[in-house]
């Protein structure tokens, strides 16, 4: 099970008192990406507030997609959990619900060493046969992993097979495109970055930006896989001010008030995380007004 | 409640097999703080490994240390959750249980805005009417305050009444006694930076150092407020390498081995965390060997 | 007069006890790199060690060149002189030797604000009616560019007309391109970041890699554009080791002891600049080896 | 030859159109330090525009200087030319006018490994038999050295004796005197930084602050030395916005508008630099109004 093409990360709906998860609206969102033609879906990322869910939220969400989805396209369930012993149960949970892949990532209080990261990675590898995405992504989970100590997890630990590299340095892609001679998939988590690192050999594109833009990040993905480099950059560049903006405002808050502009309510993130005041509110219309 | 003079953070001791805490040894940790004439406690901060425990576990760890300290000295207890919900919670219940001050940091997945700060901090203030200590430490929260927000949070929120500054930026506690004209009282929370903190006026200096090193930093404290700056200086330079040593090599990790080497056996930290590997551990005991 | 292909940087060579400028020489790197195709060549940047040259040196160099190459292809000529009055007296001397365009940089002692860079550039664009090519590179000049304020110069200073990015990052370009319709043309100063820069639209290349391994830059840059992108990753990532490997090593001593490598010898670069140690040396051979 | 206490920085006057120097107006700054009550006189450091003054303006300069303290106070004479031979000549110059020490810095274009800049130092300490003070200034000079590498400086290179520290990062000020068992001599070169590098084991302070506010940063020298800590805070706090200020508005341009502001009318900086702007007048006439 690689993952290739558009990896579609839903957000997490919840009730308007912001209490609990929206399972119904979960299904709708689910339903937008599957419309935008999107490869695999990736429930739990950074844009499905994962961090901000109680274990039973956390696993509702899980359980829901995998049946939501039943088989049209592979799932990927997100573990970021603080402590080894919560990320084996979550991967495990994974598992039992019949989800494709673990997407895993070091999310931490602490600055982890390398001992430690392995170490972690081990644990849920020993867990579940599921194959395991290595994500990294310093800005969100303050741990960051070189390409080299990735690569090394890749070769060492038996279900971590591919690597989600969000740093947005480009750089980091041509390491692991060299170190494993073109061997290990790498995919893309940085939006606005897209263009690149699929020139640069990525096998997918983790984005939440179909959730508002349709297909577009899928006709980029085709036009760079089939040569078509003019029209790949002409697509990039009239997303890239909209990819660069939900990236910078935060993914869960930007794509939720975009759903809701398009008639799609499906509450406000959770706090301390608070919907897009009024500015961005309009500079998101009009982006959207632009590119839909 | 203005706290003054040394903090002192106790580690959280484990059973053996990791899955729950031990509080019959936490008990033994706060008494070698009160030997080493520490002047508060503070529990459940970074060395407490407060990230890591259950809501349960969390709060009999905050009960057990009010209950233990019994009023002897005033009790801190830190609240780092990732949700505003969440850290009303368990802000609500140190007050509950008669906890004087509660140390507050904005702990997150995603990069928050001075506005959800803000927010967050305002919520907690509302829920108790415990003082706040305003914690910046980014390389654990994922958050950097400025001093310029963290004074406006001590101006517009009730309970905000100073600040723990662990960037180890010097030029931060300037700016907050230049701005608030020495009035907002700020604690140093990087350890190997002990020495300019209480020069540039730090009314406290937070540190789990005491579970090792005695009164040492309680000593450093006093000859910096009385003046006598060489003995001060030969006192920091004594503790230097060791509390440099703690910070690198994880406050947790770092302070039960050592614990263990003087033969308070407290476990090891909780996974993803390692215990120091054996050539850190030497390290540590050598240094032990010369400070005590 | 806009340039666009591969402008190519030849060294500057000297003689055996590194007190003197060796022209003859330089004609033959000259040779090597029109050889490699080349659509420019940019003599005394920082390949050609411009900042190590004394102001009759300087003189030299850009006189030889501007002959040598007498019209075959366009002439660049770096300026980065420390004072403003320097810099316009060296931009007078390359008009008056028939150079085609100014590659200026504000290389500083002093970090200068944006107001000293736009009046250094606009004293420079007044004392010639030379096109003049904005160079930004922070990590030797000392002073960084935003796109934005480079295109600000653009739009107010004559003969301000292009824009060679030099951070590696490749979100500055997307940024020159978006902020200016893809009007404003830059060009890729970062070699290790070639291809997603000929991706994203620059309209050139400026690198010293054809001294030593041909027209391989060339074939990369007109893969792109024809939109062959299997063909060009292929290309990127065979060049790649070597790219970056003349970038962390010093371009001048690199490129130097490739010459010597391939039977070239110029001189090693002006102290406190060294030889490559012989280490790197045979690092280099083996990758020429595999190249060539 | 150890230094100790003020180092002094004088300005490099101009005349009217900034083409040369005004021998003149430097002896009156001079005499303003010497008021200040300096300890010693840097000549052509960072303040005096070394970087921008052609080489017979330089040695003028430096001539100057030493005549004109004619042995009342040691005179440091600031070495940071790109070329390690024309590094040697400046040296060798400044031993021939009878100057004390050579501050020695390893200014580049390019990114210098260790190996260079050893060689560097090495060369210009065979050269003449000053003492040198290693200066580090990453900021200007754009190369950062370590504690390490500069201690292993001072033990293999024979006039390679003290040690001017200008990161701004106190840490490196713990790791000289820990490293050397305090007792290689290190000076703070970050104005803001005084208090705490003086509370450090500073022998001394680098700054260009007295040509402005007379012995306020001798008194609080002393304050420090005699362990009047509570007076050397107050002393610390009251310059401290002006000390920031002079370092970010650039210490040339403040300090020659601060000098005319007080009467000394020395001419502005040399361009690319520009004088203070209007605003920044206001600010800095305010903060002397205050102080002086």
């Amino acid at each position: 099970m690689n993952l290739s093409g558009i990896i579609g990360y839903p957000v997490t709906p919840f009730s308007h008192d912001n209490k609990s998860v929206d399972l119904n609206k979960l299904g709708k969102v689910i339903d937008v990406l599957l419309k935008a033609k999107v490869d695999a879906i990736a429930a739990l990322g950074s844009a499905g507030e994962a961090a901000y869910l109680s274990e039973s939220e956390w696993k509702q969400v899980a359980e829901y997609t995998v049946k939501y989805v039943d088989g049209r396209i592979p799932v990927v369930i997100g573990v970021a959990q603080l402590t080894t012993e919560q990320a084996v149960n979550y991967a495990k949970y994974a598992y039992e619900i019949g989800a494709d892949v673990i997407m895993l990532s070091p999310f931490s209080y602490y600055k982890l060493n390398e001992q430690e990261i392995y170490s972690h990675y081990e644990s849920v590898s020993n867990s579940t046969p599921l194959p395991i995405m290595i994500y990294n992504n310093p800005s969100t989970c303050g741990v960051d992993m070189s390409p080299e100590f990735m690569l090394k997890m890749v070769d060492g630990i038996e279900n971590a097979t591919m690597i989600k590299e969000s740093t947005g340095d480009i750089q980091r892609m041509h390491k692991i495109y060299k170190l494993s001679k073109g061997k290990v998939p790498f995919l893309n988590g940085c939006n606005h970055m897209a263009l690149e690192a699929l020139n640069a050999g990525a096998s997918g594109w983790c984005t939440a930006a179909p959730c508002l833009i349709g297909d577009q990040p899928k006709q980029l993905f085709d036009a760079v896989k089939k040569g078509e480099s003019e029209k790949a950059k002409t697509l990039f560049y009239k997303q890239y001010e909209f990819l660069e903006f939900i990236v910078s405002s935060g993914l869960a808050a930007a794509v939720k008030s975009g759903l809701a502009l398009q008639g799609n309510e499906v509450g406000g993130p959770r706090k301390p995380l608070l919907p897009l005041n009024e500015s961005a509110k309009n500079r998101l219309k009009g982006m959207l007004a632009e590119l839909v």
